[in-house]
């Protein structure tokens, strides 16, 4: 008997930013695999195994998924944020393909959930409101020199960017050598959003001049949403600070 | 009295893909505010008065909502998606921002929704796994020449591309253009995923080659995402068709 494989985002990390559709399916789980701290996130009460495990061993954890769901359990792999991005989709689509032969039959899906970007944007309005690009700023997977080339590429021509995985301990020069590339292209005024925990009951939200951002207060628990040259800041309306990019180009 | 004003997403049409806070928002409304077709895709009961519009009146239907959250209503402005992306939450605070002594003292909320590029990426597995760009192809707010600048900037660098709003009938031959731009830098086989009605009863979804796309038949109610140089298709693996691209660049 084969089983089925649903790949599923949290959201953020509160039970109600998460679509019903996944805590459905973690409902009648039989299986449930992730990086430890998200299945603490898991916010209905689960029956099933939980499999968790560390943070660098996303291809592990996607064949152990597959060979549950093989073995006839309806497995859930867990993400925070959407799966999609910069997450658990990709790592289990990547095992199929390496693998011609096994896992044959094993049918998945993938669920969707509110991204990390998004929430930090509705937290502050709408700075995502026009064209924009995400970037995560690990060079563990793929050369500095292309994440340096498309941030340049995205700053010249004035998307608003959103940074993934800004710093790490062993990542600890990169995210200031990204604002360096974003301010040969935009004034040190800029405004640029700094969440953490969004959406969590730690959550913090600053927004503040791209001149201003330091570094060393950025942790890997962090988003950054850097304007283009259209973003504005508007105080102490509606929302406390609202950052808007907006609908119209003069 | 004042109220408080909800813009809220509802991800992409279907109930369980509606992050349950919304859901809640709309239950407790007195108003509702929204494109008219959005109205209809509420997808629980609600007792609120329904405020319907067409497409193009976004700052009419944002002062409308900031009227009646002033009378001390509990509104919720709806968009489809997520209403940070080309939707709402921009022109609710464009209301605010041009107009310093009105709707004083309204307590605005963003609540974000499922986007369009994520739910389409969902149903093939992860084109957008790693970094991308999104793109609006209306130039009815912002000028053409910027839209082509952008557009070949992130092909340029080897993003993977969403494009929102990719025709009209007033806008026929944009995507065409842009595709052209996007070829200049990828190759005709560069995989290209195109979504219509994503996670509705009538959602076509459909894996085509740079080369083959025909502008003609997509419409407004699409959404594309075309490959990096190093999105994959595996056929016949978990989902029937699956795009991803991967988190390793060689």
């Amino acid at each position: 008997m084969t089983g089925r494989l649903t790949v599923a985002g949290l959201g953020p990390g509160r039970g109600d930013w998460c679509i019903p559709q996944v805590l459905d399916r973690l409902t009648e789980a039989t299986d449930v695999v992730g990086y430890r701290p998200y299945l603490d996130q898991i916010p209905v009460p689960i029956t099933a195994r939980r499999y968790g495990s560390g943070n660098r061993v996303e291809t592990d954890r996607a064949a152990l998924a597959l060979d549950l769901a093989e073995a006839g359990g309806a497995v859930v792999v867990v993400s925070s944020g959407d799966p999609g991005v910069f997450a658990m989709a990709t790592a289990i689509v990547e095992c199929l393909d390496a693998a011609p032969d096994r896992w044959t039959g094993v049918a998945v899906e993938v669920l969707p959930g509110i991204s990390a970007a998004h929430a930090l944007a509705s937290r502050v309005g709408a700075p995502l409101g026009h064209d924009f690009c995400v970037v995560s700023l690990s060079d563990v997977l793929k050369p500095w020199e292309l994440i340096e080339r498309r941030i340049d590429a995205a700053a010249g021509a004035d998307f608003v960017l959103a940074f993934y995985n800004p710093t790490s301990r062993h990542r600890p020069w990169q995210l200031g050598r990204a604002l360096e590339i974003v301010a040969t292209h935009r004034a040190p005024t800029t405004s640029v959003v700094i969440g953490r925990n969004v959406a969590r009951d730690s959550e913090t939200v600053r927004v503040v001049d791209l001149a201003a951002v330091d570094p060393q207060e950025i942790d890997m628990s962090t988003i950054l949403i850097v304007g283009s040259s259209m973003t504005r800041v508007v105080r102490g309306r509606g929302l406390a600070t609202s950052v808007y990019t907006p609908r119209q180009h003069p």
